[in-house]
């Protein structure tokens, strides 16, 4: 069975982006400092076609979680564009320009209907209106046979932990406080059925596998 | 120069204590779970007087924790007994009974005066009502040459992290959401001088040393 793949950069206050989100600060005031331990990785240079990098114990990390992956979720706040109506005449195609890293369907979360928009190189955006099981069901099937990546944010990611619809949840732990932001585990009182199976320690991130039991 | 070393087990979201804290639920709802990585231990059950426990990854760093501290500082709802104005009749004398584990002189942070308590084996309690600094300065000269704990809760803490007169903090990360209570780092927006050094991974705990850079 197709598992559902959640990963994360939080703060150790719990931030998951900092406070004052924008269309100029998308990661919110701070927020980049989540996402240093992840910018130098050849790891992920490689699969984002920039050259150079290192090798740490980070690595295996992320190229775990690049593996088997046949799709993505994500909320419509992590695609961007601003909130509300899509904006027909100048349209928001994303963060990532025209050959955006995923390579396969990515499924965005919305209240706003829009048609699907095809990226190059095996990139597609599909704007689902109908709730989070339906975009699961439909990255299932878009995936075929691989996992389904649920990429955030914070408001996204939520849903699916109070769903109990995660089977697999990795947290890059930034030993930073953000004061401010966007808080992952608001309103989720519970870990459920996740047990933690596996810590990573790099001198600058904690990465910290849960896995249903 | 003595230390001021800081240690406290918090959940992934970021609580240090449950909700609805008590004098029957000292640590709130569901709070007993942040500390169920240390009861099995023996190296916390022999300074305890029980016997058995467990050696495991955490050993050393519980080892480490107990050695080398000459004084303690926690704040008034950690030593217990309400709020407010102490009873006389009555008189709340911590929640350790006649022999606490300390066995060096505590100062309890609170706004109402009392006499200082002595208890056996060289615990003492000493109550100082004008603030963290008067604190850390009588603590430091206790401890005669020795480091300080700050034990807690989360007030205590929170004030001296925001003045920057801890040296020393170390995270014991529980992996589980409580979902309310008291949040370690409400009002702390910034770790300033410390710096992760080193991450100790268990299989129900990771624990996160942070120094003074």
């Amino acid at each position: 069975m197709s598992k559902l793949r959640f990963r994360i950069s939080i703060s150790l206050d719990g931030f998951v982006a900092g406070p004052n989100q924008s269309l100029q600060e998308p990661l919110g005031v701070g927020g980049e400092q989540l996402h240093e331990w992840v910018f130098p990785l050849e790891a992920w240079r490689r699969p984002h076609g920039l050259e150079g990098g290192v090798v740490n114990e980070s690595t295996a990390v992320m190229e775990e979680e690049l593996t088997n992956i046949g799709a993505t979720i994500m909320g419509r706040n992590m695609f961007g564009g601003g909130r509300g109506p899509w904006n027909n005449t100048e349209p928001w195609n994303g963060w990532w320009g025209s050959n955006p890293p995923f390579h396969h369907p990515v499924f965005v979360l919305t209240h706003h209907p829009r048609d699907p928009l095809i990226m190059e190189s095996g990139t597609s955006f599909t704007f689902v209106t109908d709730g989070i099981e339906s975009a699961l069901d439909q990255a299932r099937r878009a995936a075929l046979g691989k996992d389904v990546a649920l990429a955030g944010g914070a408001k996204a990611a939520r849903q699916y932990l109070q769903a109990g619809l995660v089977d697999e949840m990795q947290l890059h732990l930034a030993p930073i406080l953000l004061g401010g932001g966007e808080r992952l585990f608001d309103g989720v009182n519970s870990l459920d059925s996740l047990a933690l199976v596996k810590t990573v320690a790099a001198s600058n991130v904690t990465h910290l596998k849960f896995v249903r039991k």
